[in-house]
């Protein structure tokens, strides 16, 4: 499975011209007088390839078209936070690699992924000046898949809030209510998405970074299976166990055939293989009629808001009429075991990124350098012994097992993404003593982090809005390695309740 | 790749009754008066598989054959140190699985592997009655390949002893020469397949220990690349790195078979697919013609014995004449750092394991219930931070980058095994002060533990024997992932020069 073929593409093409889910208009009137941004915002990542390749508009139109609502926007939604506009612009006019997403914009996040000779600060003062000297494998998959990068995406410090707010760039702003958190730790991406900036952004996911923004923004996230998609070093050692990498996108399908552009050529243990299909494939296909334990409740004592609530009954009725079966049933897990040992590979992660950092710079990190609740975490991180940190490794085993055992009875899992809508800027703040902070983070990780534990897929897909305009994510988590499930369902569900057209007010 | 097929091994059998490899003779006279010893030992696992499909021979009469034969010389050599007879003659008496090796007896070794309703001690008396609850991935496959267990090999304490003595069980004796070490931590499984008990056995190597005993007692052993073969909790966290499990065996093809059988159903990235073909089916061709890198001197500055060297000159020749090209060359790695972080993960796998076994039985370990070398290990790996822990893995990732670099240059390279011949017993001595320990089972393994490091696939094969009569192995390692290459070799220099039928006096 060696990424999604040019015929495939062209299916896939027509397949959804005919389709209803996008509602993708034929823009012939292009070739006049270049491309409108109201004609570049109607298309996902998908139809721009297909509309350079056609020779209906040309790379460096739209990333032009990527620059100006980005100079547009920025300044109310602060989404990107690093520029490349003159690397891209000189990508844009010469050869770009013949992939499938040839000459369409793209933004990586500010965090945990190394590009060649640019910095990622991680959202950190510390990392201010942090020069990669080589691609992940990551961005190595995206350059050949054609994508044209010119930026990076804002990125709470270490990603270690599910709200994208800090110092070092300040706040992003939820492009639905400029009040509001876009959530985190992709906030970034999402918000310049749901922007219109672009149809689809790097993103990554260590406790929710990609389902929280993608449900606080109205658009849809999958977390892959752990190691699905690679992970440079720059995502840190102990990371690696709870993170993945993907994207953010408008339409499921830019999702997919990414997926089959950024996982491992030749999958790990458990992902299946090319004659399960490619993930872009699934969308050409109704899914089976699935079992779906519906989970009302986190696995913590924790209220779950109404809105969220509503928005779970209302995804499940829609199951059902597609004809699944939901069934009530909550998994047995002790998630007080399982986030104590989720905390200790993210903090003892922390204190690795910073060691490694204070020999890069010949100096200890000071009070000055980092978030308050990222010292704390630091101190904490330091003092876990390598023992420690094993047992927190078979901690994270133990629940998947667990879990595992419950998903024997159903294929999904659908609970809410979150158990409030997207907070208001200022609550989840990272000034707070780590004992206030980490309530309030959990509020918004609670039903996510299960899965980062597990090491599952989930993905957030948007199908509610509250009365106050925000988007209300609802989440679906498959069995380990369940991918093409998880995609066949989402693009029915996109077929059934469309959101792509619906754009915030920004 | 889901194993072996009942075809493959046909085809298999029949080329091997026409090569001179194995120089195996029909046995037609079994009906008559049942298997004599002399014939089972003439047999290679696949041979007596092939013999029970025929009907030459039961399952409970090869059983009883490698049981009479322990009784026999177990008094001798100590390789058997726990029995499970009578569950083994249950299973010869009922409905065995109809795998490729069915009816074939079989030895795990009594180190960090997991068998349902058997006690597993590590060599340790920490461990004495440690028994597990469930079986192994490894166990599970070699069930259902049909092997039949009978029994468990004598390992050192937790396997951190290049030569198998130690106080639980007492000392295995090496079937070439008793006086001497039969090599470790696999020292039990390879004095049980030398000295005719069976013709392979289980064996696993965090730092040598399958190779090591392999090139003392005069077989093949091949190191899987890291992650090829599932590894059961019962291994240890961080051991899982540096350990991998498989088989010492007599023949190329009985390993090649088994790692069929045990590999993951659907491997990891680099280990290839089913294009490439079976393990076994490498066998039926000979290898490309190799470019050999010869590496004569360790990566520490340490003596190499003239014996050592003689035996290495022996195969490098046997090679060119072979028609590979062998270019002496020196990879460059920092081995002192490289063995600092492989000694910074081994004793914090020793820690982990001890406070686990502390946690189930209530007690702290005490003085009396560990090897002086495991208590000072001990001590090291409780002292471990996570965040040096997590060095230690990345400087294990800087040593395979550097070794990666290197070996874009070659197909292989080409060392001795052990830097001297199998020592006498007590030498290595875990009585020892660590300081005066440490360098002492280096000299064994300062060779094999760099692919432990690095996680590449190596093999050591006997070619050579001293004029005292000790066998001398030699090394082949082999790019990440490259087992198939390794095979062909080894197909094709078992073929050259036979050793199958050179068996120790016991």
């Amino acid at each position: 499975m060696s990424g999604i073929t040019r015929r495939q593409l062209i299916q896939g093409a027509a397949w959804l011209a005919a389709g209803a889910a996008l509602n993708l208009r034929p823009l012939s009137a292009l070739a006049a007088g270049g491309m409108r941004f109201d004609e570049y915002r109607r298309c996902d990542a998908l139809e721009l390839a297909r509309l350079v390749r056609a020779g209906e508009v040309s790379p460096a139109e739209l990333l032009e078209l990527a620059i100006a609502r980005t100079e547009q926007v920025n300044p109310s939604i602060n989404a990107v936070v690093i520029k490349h506009y003159e690397a891209a612009r000189r990508l844009a006019g010469s050869t770009i690699p013949d992939g499938p997403f040839r000459g369409v914009p793209f933004l990586l996040k500010d965090l945990g992924i190394s590009m060649a000779d640019t910095v990622t600060t991680h959202g950190s003062r510390f990392f201010r000046e942090a020069k990669a000297a080589t691609d992940d494998p990551y961005v190595r998959k995206a350059r050949q898949a054609g994508l044209v990068i010119f930026g990076k995406t804002n990125s709470p410090e270490f990603g270690n809030n599910p709200s994208t707010e800090g110092t070092l760039f300040g706040d992003t702003r939820n492009p639905w209510n400029l009040d509001h958190s876009a959530g985190g730790s992709s906030g970034g991406a999402a918000a310049a998405v749901a922007a219109g900036i672009l149809p689809v952004a790097h993103a990554s996911d260590g406790g929710g970074s990609i389902r929280l923004p993608a449900s606080s923004c109205g658009l849809f996230g999958l977390k892959p299976s752990r190691d699905l998609v690679p992970i440079g070093d720059a995502a840190g050692g102990a990371r690696g166990l709870l993170s993945a990498q993907h994207v953010i996108s408008r339409s499921v399908r830019d999702s997919a055939a990414l997926l089959d552009v950024l996982a491992w050529d030749n999958p790990g243990q458990g992902f299946g293989g090319a004659e399960q299909g490619t993930y872009f494939a699934q969308l050409q296909q109704a899914p089976e009629r699935l079992r779906i334990a519906l989970m009302r409740q986190p696995l913590l004592d924790m209220p779950v808001d109404q809105v969220c609530l509503d928005a779970l009954e209302d995804a499940a009725r829609l199951c059902t009429e597609l004809g699944h079966e939901v069934v009530e049933a909550m998994p047995e897990v002790d998630m007080q075991a399982a986030m104590q040992a989720s905390g200790t590979l993210s903090v003892t992660s922390l204190a690795e990124r910073i060691a490694r950092r204070e020999a890069q710079l010949g100096r200890a990190v000071g009070n000055d350098d980092l978030e308050p609740v990222n010292l704390e975490m630091l101190e904490w991180g330091r003092q876990v012994s390598a023992v420690d940190y094993m047992g927190a490794q078979e901690g994270l085993r133990q629940t998947a097992r667990d879990m595992a055992r419950f998903m024997e009875g159903f294929d999904l899992v659908l609970s809410p993404t979150m158990t409030w809508a997207p907070p208001p800027l200022g609550v989840v703040d990272m000034d707070l003593p780590l004992q206030e902070f980490g309530p309030l983070a959990t509020r918004s990780s609670v039903f996510t982090v299960l899965y980062n534990i597990t090491g599952q897929p989930a993905m957030s897909v948007p199908l509610y809005w509250s009365t106050e305009g925000l988007p209300i994510g609802v989440m679906f988590a498959g069995r380990f390695g369940a991918e093409r499930t998880l995609l066949r369902l989402a693009g029915q569900l996109e077929q059934a309740r469309p959101w792509f057209d619906r754009l915030p007010p920004v």
